[in-house]
């Protein structure tokens, strides 16, 4: 295909553009800038090693990860990418521990309910003065008061 | 100081170790490693114009975040950086959808405990047949079976 246009990478390196090149399939000549940052971040050399030094059906998305690293670095010449890591990294703690605090408060909310569904019946069936306690006896009065959102007498 | 080792930079490339050597100072001989990976994946070139373009005090860090990224570049090189980038990304989004689970229950179990709340009273001051309702009914039996664990007989 002698009339076949360059690659946007043999156009920045203006040299010919041969019908194996190994930038072509992921550099159109339409999109120049791709090749321009991965250019400049990796050098042209560099990808081309780590491009031949994969399986054909990888190097898509190598370029892809590589074109994202470099706009991450361009944007971001001090961190590049790693800010973006280090944030998620902190999002995920502050998350992990969110979580932890509000599965503790379903938990301890549960116990709270589990432990006055225990001690209900005894509220409703209230024994008379002369009946004699079968049971150790549950700590009633507090947790009526707790259950009903009241404040004990102070 | 004529006498003084090259750093790793000008021992890897071969060439005089100058005072002012940009790599020196982030790049001791003792560790050779360091520059090895950047090289390989950056380009000595790329890495010192990136370096000549960031102020003194940030050099450290952009060093520090290149060889992170070169590392990770070399583990994995289909997806270098962007792989650690996409699996945070995942675990933040479950451990949102999972905050967001864990806060809707609190809030459930709360609203039903409120509502079970409002209702006691009721429960324990039980209106004799002659008493005329002045408020419209509350669900009572309904809620004081589900209060006590009960099953609605069926």
């Amino acid at each position: 295909m002698g009339g076949h246009s360059p690659c946007a990478s043999c156009k920045l390196l203006r040299r010919r553009c041969a019908r194996d090149c190994i930038f072509a399939p992921y550099f159109p000549s339409e999109d120049p800038h791709k090749f321009a940052i991965v250019h400049k971040v990796f050098g042209a050399s560099n990808i081309s090693k780590m491009l031949q030094e994969l399986p054909a059906h990888q190097r898509a998305d190598a370029v892809s990860s590589l074109v994202y690293e470099a706009s991450a670095r361009v944007r971001d010449p001090v961190y590049g990418c790693v800010g973006a890591i280090s944030y998620l990294q902190n999002q995920v703690s502050q998350l992990q521990m969110q979580l932890a605090v509000a599965q503790a408060e379903v938990l301890c909310i549960q116990m709270q309910q589990d432990s006055s569904a225990m001690q209900l019946p005894r509220m409703v069936d209230v024994p008379s003065d002369d009946d004699k306690p079968s049971s150790p006896p549950f700590l009633l009065p507090n947790n009526l008061a707790h259950f009903l959102n009241l404040s004990p007498a102070s």
